[in-house]
């Protein structure tokens, strides 16, 4: 449950923003996979923050050490467990979220739920900083998924709903002290057909489970998607046909995945991020002890869009999804 | 797997469309849960067809037999069995299924996961039949979560893009021999806030897991949704507010929900439904046994659009998605 | 959970003793499994009751109907229910059970764990009964085992102690209107090595959680089982060594089990049972209702000893628990 | 699964033997656990090796550090980490264990299920090392029943046989340069009535799959266990009657539990081990590289009696079985 992902291969993420460390259980990977550091490394790079102007100065260093499953890059066939450890965490940004929760983030819901107890600093468990765990299990399941023919590729699609120009669209929200969200399309290749447990297990459904882990996500639609409510059957259904000897659509307004079983068509969804909740502009929220409206600011440095980062984070959570099926 | 979902409540369903029968199996609801069934039955009949002239003729008995679990109406604490028995299924409709699949159906992929052992009559276990368990289950876990105030109502929002006028598109999409899709809104209200657990089993990964069950859905969007990814932060944030000793949100674009946990507002969220993939029109497809591409019409009634039938599976899917954390 | 069975395939059992049907999901059995029915009910109807002058005369029809996930003989590849229509329930001989539970019976744990809503009526959930729809899923698991060339076979090892005359035993407790338990020992040849996982999923954990299953189970051992505890190590280890190309062990004291995976030797197993707690002689009891203790004498008919019809259910047992890793 | 266990609070562990670290990860903790961190390591200390002349004289530092979950010793409700660097590891010991698996050990058994790739140094995954986790959690989970009124203990009952003088057994086998195994009783006091599942998730089960956990575990029976098999009916059933307003039993040999559920008496279990499978002595095993039969003799130290150490082992498992239901 709760932080703790597949059927097969099951990956379990840990950890608090401004605790020690944060890491990832991964129960279930076969033995002798071959794990390519660097490849590794590179792929939790591109999630990394104070890589470019866009994300926040903070140099957070995203090296996994390897405490188990793994000998000489390879795997043992026995639980992989990496960590990061957590370093220049600057708590003092967060004294206040022990009373005021910020606009947007979990911490109010977070606060309900663990009565009290919870990890505030930065969002505790929360926080965007976990999905470098996820990044960790996702860089190897693509790893493992590539040498099977599979290729997951996402991409900025639009952010604050323009397409032609999204980078500006984050530069005029920086100005502001205000944030973006933004749209990421995924797209899977190399997809064998006949994957993915129909209905509760289908692979639209575990797809998704996956994405929504992801903090800031609040949408996800397959092919078509939404736009498919608003046309007939005869434009959406996609004509069967022969290419040679494999089956394939003419076209794939399904997105390569039909009664939640894949085509063999590519997989292509795409999922929608909300604008980063912390923002420079002062906010209306409450205080527990005062219990009453106060305003508050966001402190911290923070991006004033995620998505550019949170383009590794869908591959890697449709990563462990599909990997889940057949590693 | 597949048919199955919950953590903590288990719905397992059963059946093909054209089979001796269909059914739900329900492991872990609680002792001393009365089950009005005149309620279940009205609800199930929302979904059942042939009740207007939007949907097919057909006239299914979606009339559940409790097998176990039930004595006198209430439930005993043990798994909980009901069953519909199939009757007035026309299978000859279907042989030609055998070998050509419907374009838009799950036909093709479940014949290549099952290797062609798959039931094909009438889509099998992947017919929108199978909804009717759904509905038993969802029945069931609506009038648990009802005792304890919580309301589930969705409604439709729109048909083929259109809002005003949505049933007229249907009728248009009927004298054309096409279909159409929609997109169904769904609210929770009476939610306790801090239900949901981080991560993997935040409480939007749980109710797109059991929506994306529902045949013909390619989407899901919470609050605000895609739309979110169009805006500033500033915009998007939920202030925090007390009325009176009660937290608030000044306004929900979050849904709802917040780093997958509740925030006590009403849970709100949009599903889009593709159009119902059996069309009238002829369409191209494939031959197994020829290989090579064939002209093919889906023989059999079907409902020019299967957004109005679906308004209480999306109900029930909603229901044993949050029953699961809180009956 | 509760009722629910596997990590793969996923078995899960339904139906009160007294209820309409008992019955059984199997989700995950693979498509294209052919089942010999003729051999399923010879299977089941070594289970059944009245076959013997050991057993109760009871003539329970164990004639199991397949509603979903077979055709013509052969698995769909989706959920395979079956049920067992109950009839010949004489619910009178239970009335006195809604007060005052059996000494030895699940009664009073289930009347607390339940609040009083639980069908008492001959055992409910808990009877013995409903070690049929366990065989039924059993029966299917074993021929998909004996095709991989994997052989289950359970035998009576001792009844009351008695190697010798077990069945004596048994005419021996009848006569004195009491009953008697006994050991049966388990063994499965053709089993590859390398099969379970470490920890909590090895071989003896999950064989072991799927025995303790059938009601009046006390204790399992493995090999040597609880002698090993007796001995030194050096006679306790068993020597590897080549069988040709084939690895072996001399000995087999660790029961083809070693670390929790199947060493390629034979697994052998011994499971105690109790005495059937349904006993002519008057006993002593407490009402619920008096607040009291009573005498009481269970009615209707009960075997002597279960033994002899708990030899199918060990099997089928171990069928759902090996099964579960390998088809 | 394989080295997760729970239903409701999931157990992780991971690590080898002579890997960097070994750790547990338990996600669903309530938030607000105060543990006890001197009390956790005392119960660790008890399994620690090195304590008395009994145990190998290795001084393996089991001194966990606990990088999620906790903050100031209560938890916060999100997933808890703890690991155990892994130090004075001589690796060299176990170079011959490439190429020759040691009788009675999960060597081969590994070697065929990971195909060559698992950690062979000192067992790897399968190390009794890795009980050391399992102490972790179980201690933690031990504390948590204890604020619930429930006790785990768990003593020696024989070793090697002897009842009256085990220690004086461990002594002989360590002159012999050979080991003995011995039986384990645990009791639980404080046990409500009515917890437990019925058939697959009934305490008996969830105890037997955790307790199976522990390497050379070979067999287990609760309450008077395999002598139930030997008496009569009569004798084994327990008469319930009235302690005051108490319901409780005039004896116990049902351990505790009817039905796989608690009936408000203590749980009693045994649990049988093997003789440690590393002895002095030469023995009979093979050479995968030569493809024959060689002599090895074990190297390193290792204890001549594993059950001191696994009694606190044995009061863990039952921990995380019975804590999954009730904490």
């Amino acid at each position: 449950m709760s932080s703790t992902f597949g059927n097969r291969i099951i990956v379990s993420i840990f950890g608090e923003s401004h605790g020690p460390a944060i890491g990832v259980n991964i129960d279930g990977l076969p033995a002798g996979l071959a794990v390519d550091m660097d490849a590794l490394q590179a792929f939790l790079d591109r999630r990394a923050p104070g890589r470019n102007r866009y994300s926040t100065p903070r140099k957070e260093s995203d090296r996994p050490t390897f405490l188990a499953g793994i000998r000489d890059g390879v795997t043992c066939g026995t639980p992989v467990t990496a960590v990061i450890m957590n370093d220049n965490t600057r708590s003092r940004d967060y004294e206040q979220m022990k009373d005021i929760p910020r606009p947007g983030h979990a911490d109010y819901a977070a606060h309900i739920k663990y009565g009290g107890y919870e990890d505030y600093r930065g969002g505790g468990h929360f926080s965007g900083r976990l999905t470098a765990p996820l990044c960790i299990a996702g860089g190897i399941f693509i790893q493992a998924l590539e040498a099977k023919g599979i290729r997951i590729q996402a991409r900025i699609l639009e952010i604050g709903g323009n397409r032609e120009d999204p980078w500006g669209e984050i530069d005029r929200a920086r100005e502001d002290q205000d944030s973006v969200g933004g749209i990421i399309e995924c797209t899977v290749t190399g997809m064998p057909a006949g994957i993915g447990d129909p209905m509760f297990d289908g692979m639209e459904n575990r797809i998704a489970a996956a994405v929504f882990a992801i903090p800031a996500v609040k949408g996800i639609e397959f092919g078509r998607g939404f736009n498919a409510a608003r046309i007939r059957g005869s434009e959406n259904n996609d004509a069967f046909c022969y290419k040679g000897e494999k089956v394939e659509t003419v076209t794939n307004n399904h997105g390569g995945i039909l009664g939640g079983v894949t085509s063999g068509m590519p997989v292509v969804f795409r999922v929608a991020f909300k604008p980063t909740p912390s923002i420079g502009k002062e906010q209306d929220s409450i205080s527990y002890s005062k219990k009453s409206s106060v305003k508050m600011v966001v402190t911290g440095r923070h991006d004033p869009c995620i998505v550019p980062r949170a383009v590794p984070c869908v591959e890697a959570a449709a990563a462990i999804a599909i990997g889940d099926f057949i590693i």
